[in-house]
């Protein structure tokens, strides 16, 4: 057992206040950090309020560590007393599903185990975050902080940063490409650096004018103010990507319409679920939903070659024109399997019933 | 002038009536096509209905057309009498946009001209659709139908079976993938064959238990009723590729959730607009919305490499401990610019203040 000193949540309280307690003892792969610095992330601030409704209490925030190593076990391989070294979201996964064997701890198939208010262990263990006087993490999990960063800036490089850098490189962003980043706080200010870097000609977009010059000096091309719908049309269809860290319940239409044909818009803040649409189920297996609208004229007619191949057809019901307002009808009860396709002939015997003269305006 | 007939809704009675009318003359480059028959989409019924609020009546609707040629204009280079075509649901595009360039006139920015209720020219001239004796088209929105397809199965494949043929294509379904069509209608029942064509395997996935059957029999490998729950639940994380061919507005939650990591679902009916997200908005660009989580840990330790190589820095607000509730309390009103981050030396000075004790359950 490691004594240590945090500040936790209660449920009653849902204020943060001085507590001690013992972090279980050092396995083989663990290491044992002393913590210097721990960012304050907006979702510490949810899981204490419990606005996911899944907060164990007592809460024990802060997955933005940063430390020196001060015992590490047997197994140990990589990190001696006094490395400086960080602490992100997660703690452990298992290792074993494909998406561990992918590298992507993150999708773990199990779920991770997040450095707090991580699932329970059998013995009711909970997890207790960096808003404390140690930690204890295995070995995998821990990164080295590489020479050039200081202490206190890499904290919220490894959850606002990775959170951004990850879909930045997932989604390809790279030199010349139109990027916007919606929301302009802890996520949107990395983010806005990060895509710069690659090479992004940045926009942000924010609800604040206050942070304009902010924006600006931290490499924007462009800032935005979201409040002004005219500033927000002109850019419509502007963009190849969009970054949406806002962490709140938003209309998503408005930045929707800012990407270009083929554009991506990837949401990074983890929002309170909306009644048939969560978006929560797309960040938590990187899911997407897309639009298409018809096709192209040549494959149109790859489409005839395809099926004509295959030999693809249509389960139809041929009809006659006269009862196209029965067909549909039927077409509203689904009682057409599975098209109706009207015979032009029943047209021609028709030619002589009274007919209202439209004129010459057909195309 | 070319005399016409068919069948058309006014706006007073929204039933299809017959009517006459005269099509423009043709141009040199346009094809005179006498029609066979005509395939009657849902979104016809949605037009004539004016669900979408853009209708001009009189409305003379079909899009799925297929017939002879009659005539053609002096520079038509393709087409002889008697050759039998097809027309889909464009008759026009601009020609020059980026779009139209790459070969993706359904993508027109300056929007593609309807085979019927397209953009009225000028002069107020309507486009009148299929339901009708004939039609006069461009050369290069006029498709010559492969040997090997009878004519009254080719009208659904220039709509339904195109609209599902491009994003299977475009998402690249392949051999052995694991795809679900949402839906079993027009759309689904030529998108399960067309899918299954491509090699993945195909689930359907309807509201209509009389439906397994031909499911079944057009090649699906298993069909499951989205009714029932626990059908559904099973399916959680299974697909890499759905496609959602429901015309109506519905939730899409049950859906994204039988979604693998990173696969994705397309939307191709178009739906009535819901308040905040436009899924027309998505169809319309092709646009995509997807989650993200966090990173992985080979990520986050790119990440701090990539921020130590570009001077990437955080603007931080160093905090005390002891002044955490009302550091929460800024965050939710936007007080901090951008990332507060805890001095624990803060907590340190603060070992000696009484403190509720947890005992040994922290990780």
């Amino acid at each position: 057992m490691i004594e240590s000193y945090g500040y936790a949540a209660t449920k009653a309280s849902r204020k943060l206040r001085p507590v001690r307690f013992e972090r279980v003892g050092l396995g083989p792969h663990d290491v044992a950090i002393t913590i210097q610095y721990c960012g304050v992330c907006h979702s510490d601030l949810h899981q204490v309020k419990n606005d996911w409704g899944n907060t164990v209490y007592p809460c024990l925030p802060g997955h933005e560590i940063v430390g020196v190593v001060d015992q590490f076990g047997d197994e140990v391989k990589g990190f001696r007393k006094g490395d400086l070294v960080g602490v992100g979201c997660m703690i452990g996964s298992c290792g074993e599903c494909a998406s561990c064997r992918e590298g992507l701890e993150q999708y773990c198939e199990e779920g991770f185990l997040g450095t707090y208010n991580g699932p329970l262990e059998p013995d009711g263990r909970n997890t207790f975050g960096g808003y404390s006087s140690n930690i204890i993490v295995q070995e995998h999990f821990v990164l080295k902080v590489p020479r050039g960063l200081r202490p206190e800036f890499v904290g919220p490089i490894l959850c606002a940063g990775v959170t951004t850098y990850s879909p930045l490189k997932h989604w390809g962003v790279s030199e010349g490409d139109m990027v916007a980043v919606v929301g302009f706080g802890g996520l949107g200010h990395i983010a806005t650096q990060i895509a710069k870097a690659m090479g992004a000609v940045v926009s942000v977009i924010s609800t604040t004018a206050e942070k304009e010059a902010d924006a600006l000096k931290l490499g924007a091309d462009a800032f935005v103010l979201s409040t002004k719908k005219n500033q927000l049309a002109e850019l419509k269809g502007r963009f190849s990507f969009i970054i949406n860290t806002i962490p709140e319940k938003h209309e998503v239409d408005p930045y929707l319409e800012l990407l270009a044909r083929d554009g991506s818009m990837v949401m990074v803040g983890v929002l309170v679920p909306e009644p048939g649409w969560n978006q929560q189920s797309m960040i938590m297996k990187r899911r997407s939903m897309s639009g298409s609208l018809i096709g192209s004229i040549e494959e149109t007619r790859e489409v005839l070659e395809f099926c004509a191949a295959h030999g693809i057809h249509p389960k139809i019901e041929i009809v006659d024109i006269k009862e196209i307002n029965s067909v549909f009808k039927r077409m509203e009860k689904k009682d057409i399997h599975y098209r109706a396709v009207i015979d032009m002939k029943s047209l021609e015997l028709d030619r002589h019933v009274q007919q209202r003269d439209l004129g010459a305006i057909g195309h």
